[in-house]
């Protein structure tokens, strides 16, 4: 892996286990064994390295999701796998995690990748729950139910690290489904 | 207000604006417009302060959320108006948010406020649960049911956050809410 590249993967394993105000210039040159010219050379400073970090974690999550909810199956079979697929519940979505962070809001650039991510998904899901509307799987206005079933995971994921637990997470998922199947 | 009474609440600002690892005791202290000596007169440091702060918050939620949903109404009507119930939904949580913070997960004392608000809240959800079912209101699994519908609120505020618009929250509480009144 080339310098940029140890960079990139340093930078998103650092937002994810201390977020961004938590993450030092310094401590992503240790975890990538750069120096600090290597990465002035590679990148303008640390936002110009989060926004790639997290552009990079947005792809792979919607890579991810899309695979998975463009299956040959049915509306529900789709979510369910989509949302029972492994995760490290307990080290929170990595980008999810970051809508905490005051410095990722308060920044456009910043904020994009994860409200680009969280609108392309909802979209997905929606259009995965009128495929299933349209051919009698189930009845129910595909946009807001998305938004609860990304929520329920972003929410799973807040439930789970509290409890230090993944058994929330499971919980909340099994719930949602439980419903969606209930009005099938 | 005296002074160790403006420490903590100065404490629950700062935790709900810029989390854990970004509030410094020197932030506390100014907001707080008291001295260094006074703050260790009342408190051990950040870690006690904190604690004292998220206790706080926790003791305000749970008084909002028992009120609601302990009021004489149907199951549904009691959860869509805690759900409902007027929020600074940009703001997030003042305990959920916390839950991404590494400092806060990696101890025991400051993540038990955490721990017990949720544990607390899905036990009265099931309870609530519970009941509708017994009356013959609606026919869920009260723990899984509950645990989703923590999961969307916690979801909700995520996705508010990144969308920068309160939006997704009420999507996504608006989906929840037609999937329980679906089953019911």
């Amino acid at each position: 892996m080339d310098t940029a590249e140890r960079l990139i993967t340093s930078t998103q394993e650092l937002l994810r286990e201390r977020g961004y105000v938590g993450t030092s210039p310094k401590a992503i040159q240790q975890r990538a064994g750069a120096g600090q010219g290597s990465m002035y050379h590679h990148f303008t400073g640390k936002p110009d390295l989060a926004r790639a970090a997290l552009t990079r974690s947005a792809a792979e999550l919607r890579a991810l999701a899309d695979q998975l909810l463009s299956a040959d199956d049915t509306a529900v079979n789709r979510i369910e796998a989509y949302l029972r697929r492994e995760r490290d519940v307990l080290a929170g979505c990595p980008i999810g995690r970051l809508a905490q962070d005051p410095d990722i809001i308060a920044s456009p650039t910043l904020r994009a990748p994860l409200d680009e991510t969280f609108a392309w998904l909802r979209g997905k899901l929606a259009d995965v729950l009128t495929e299933g509307r349209e051919r009698g799987e189930l009845d129910l206005d595909p946009v807001t139910t998305a938004a609860t079933i990304v929520a329920v995971l972003q929410g799973g994921y807040v439930l789970a690290r509290a409890a230090d637990s993944a058994e929330p997470f499971d919980q909340a998922v099994t719930g949602v489904l439980a419903l969606l199947k209930g009005t099938a």
